[in-house]
């Protein structure tokens, strides 16, 4: 981890910054390790400072590197306050109004406290060889759990039933849900974040089921749409256009692309089939220690796509009161194309 | 859940406010009942409106009562900032330094944002008979996966089984952990924070087992310390301390009584002991939609206790490197006295 430090100080250094000051928790935990739930950095030239409080001592010490420790004893904001000087960057995206008043008034003089988010954030976007591995694997992960929820059937059950016996799947196979699964059958399906409901999944109908797992802090995130049986003809119609558009925003992708352009080539195929307006949702997100992370695939992303960067490509197209369709890969960003992590085929697949 | 928002309205006239912004989700999911991930209310004298986008429209159609509904398309702070006239108090404490900016620069002439946070946490504080009501079936469902984690036994296994396969029973039984469930035996005991590892229970060691349930959005939280067998004549005394601190501050509380001298109550027998550095935290906190919430009971802490809040007793005593005691109930103020949601005895008890 001592590279993401060295990496953040060449960040300061451009934005001619003397200090940063990351509170964000994930951000903390991904500049150090800790996974606690106080803990703060400071990263300047020569300087790598983690502060906690007393809970946290024995933690910090096994899971901290490259990062001297600091226990915090009673006023958590002096002793950072204390620690700042020069112009110090803060996470003004994170940062409450509250919090960053308090902090003014415990500074030292000369010290000044410059909005400058973000940074951490666009460390994190390209993710090195270990965290592609977790990522890869929590896809794997996620993909079994698919294979198992299948072979216990759809049709009959209550949307929540599937949802919940899923999760505890990913749990047996060593995993966490990375977010709630999504099960959403038939109408449901054409409300993108429909909550799994006692709605009993019938016959016939399209399934939109949307999960991820997490595995050692790092989430997948993936989506198929299932026909419990013949499903009929516009649906297959509809789930024909959503797969087309997956498989052209999938042909879109490599290093140096932008974002807007990949959910273009996805969004020309679903408007010249005459859905457009039921496409509502941006094309994909980056994938990392957060569900919804960086870069953006979508009409208003000026992200340039890196090698390493780990994003979803899940076009959808839904038709209110009828059903809805969204394909979902996880995918690595590469040189020339990328590395798909979902091993799930994507043609209409019947279940029981 | 109207009442709610009357009783948010009267807390505004008082504050001199016109509207008041409520942009922390378990805020508006407090006053509106509304369980998606984008959602802001706007509150004023006969004022009482919800803002979403496409995503919810169906969704805050079945959930939210007693607010009108507005489902916001492109410009989501440009959709809030037109709502907003006059003083507008805005949760300072939960928006963030670049979100209070962006606002800013969409308000109309003369509107005036305040900082105000705070005011629908106060609200929470006290607890109606329904959420009350909530509170303790959560309670109980925790005391039922303690039973049944006690049958598996504890010795011999690792401190992450026991967690895991508890928190896994919690789902079994219809409710979520309202936190990870923290299982520290021996040494491992001494932090008050531990996360269950690899270690495995050994024969005769002080088990410090917190765990919490949620259902329907609200939390219960608790904490028993049992012995694997005999534990030894220190660990016996130190439990004994623990139990009659938590016994004092059980009966120190009622309506208008001061958080500070709740935790005195517990304090002043730990200190008395000789154990007053080993007990390095507060006594308790409020619980509800969160698991931790307002009131604090703390040394900090002129909260006054009010009938109706519900907060944790928890005094606890680490001996570094050596063992933990910690007895933690949840309990409900009452008028004059309290009712305790907790129902496992507290005589420190064998288990295998």
């Amino acid at each position: 981890m001592r590279g993401r430090g060295d990496r953040l100080e060449r960040a300061l250094a451009e934005a001619e910054l003397d200090r940063y000051l990351v509170t964000d928790l994930t951000n903390v935990c991904y500049l150090t390790g800790f996974t606690g739930t106080n803990g703060a950095c400071i990263c300047g030239p020569d300087l790598r400072l983690f502060l906690t409080d007393f809970r946290y001592t024995e933690r910090a010490a096994a899971e901290v590197e490259g990062w001297e420790t600091l226990t915090i004893g009673n006023d958590w904001l002096k002793g950072i306050a204390e620690r700042l000087q020069g112009r110090v960057g803060f996470e003004d995206d994170q940062v409450s109004v509250r919090l960053l008043g308090k902090l003014k008034e415990k500074l030292g003089e000369g010290t000044e406290l410059v909005a400058a988010g973000g940074k951490v954030a666009e460390l994190r976007r390209v993710k090195d060889d270990e965290e592609l591995v977790t990522i890869a694997e929590a896809s794997k992960l996620a993909d079994a759990a698919w294979a198992w929820a299948l072979e216990q059937g759809l049709a009959g059950r209550a949307e929540r039933d599937v949802a919940r016996t899923t999760e505890a799947r990913i749990r047996e196979l060593g995993g966490d849900p990375s977010f709630p699964a999504i099960v959403a059958a038939g109408p449901n399906g054409a409300l993108p974040h429909a909550e799994p409901g006692e709605r009993e999944i019938g016959r016939g109908e399209l399934v939109v089921f949307d999960m991820g797992a997490k595995l050692d802090g790092y989430c997948s995130d993936g989506t198929r749409t299932f026909a419990t049986g013949e499903p009929g003809e516009e649906a297959r119609a509809v789930y024909e256009v959503v797969r087309q558009a997956q498989q052209a925003a999938l042909e879109a992708i490599c290093a140096g692309v932008k974002g807007e352009d990949v959910d273009t080539a996805a969004r020309a195929l679903i408007d010249e089939a005459g859905y457009g307006e039921r496409f509502g949702h941006a094309l994909g997100h980056g994938v990392g220690l957060e569900v919804h992370e960086g870069p953006r695939l979508s009409q208003r992303s000026d992200d340039l796509l890196a090698p390493g960067e780990v994003v979803t490509v899940e076009p959808g197209i839904y038709l209110p009161g009828s059903l809805g369709v969204r394909i979902e890969d996880l995918v690595v960003v590469e040189k020339s194309g990328l590395w798909n992590l979902s091993s799930l085929p994507k043609e209409l697949q019947l279940v029981g």
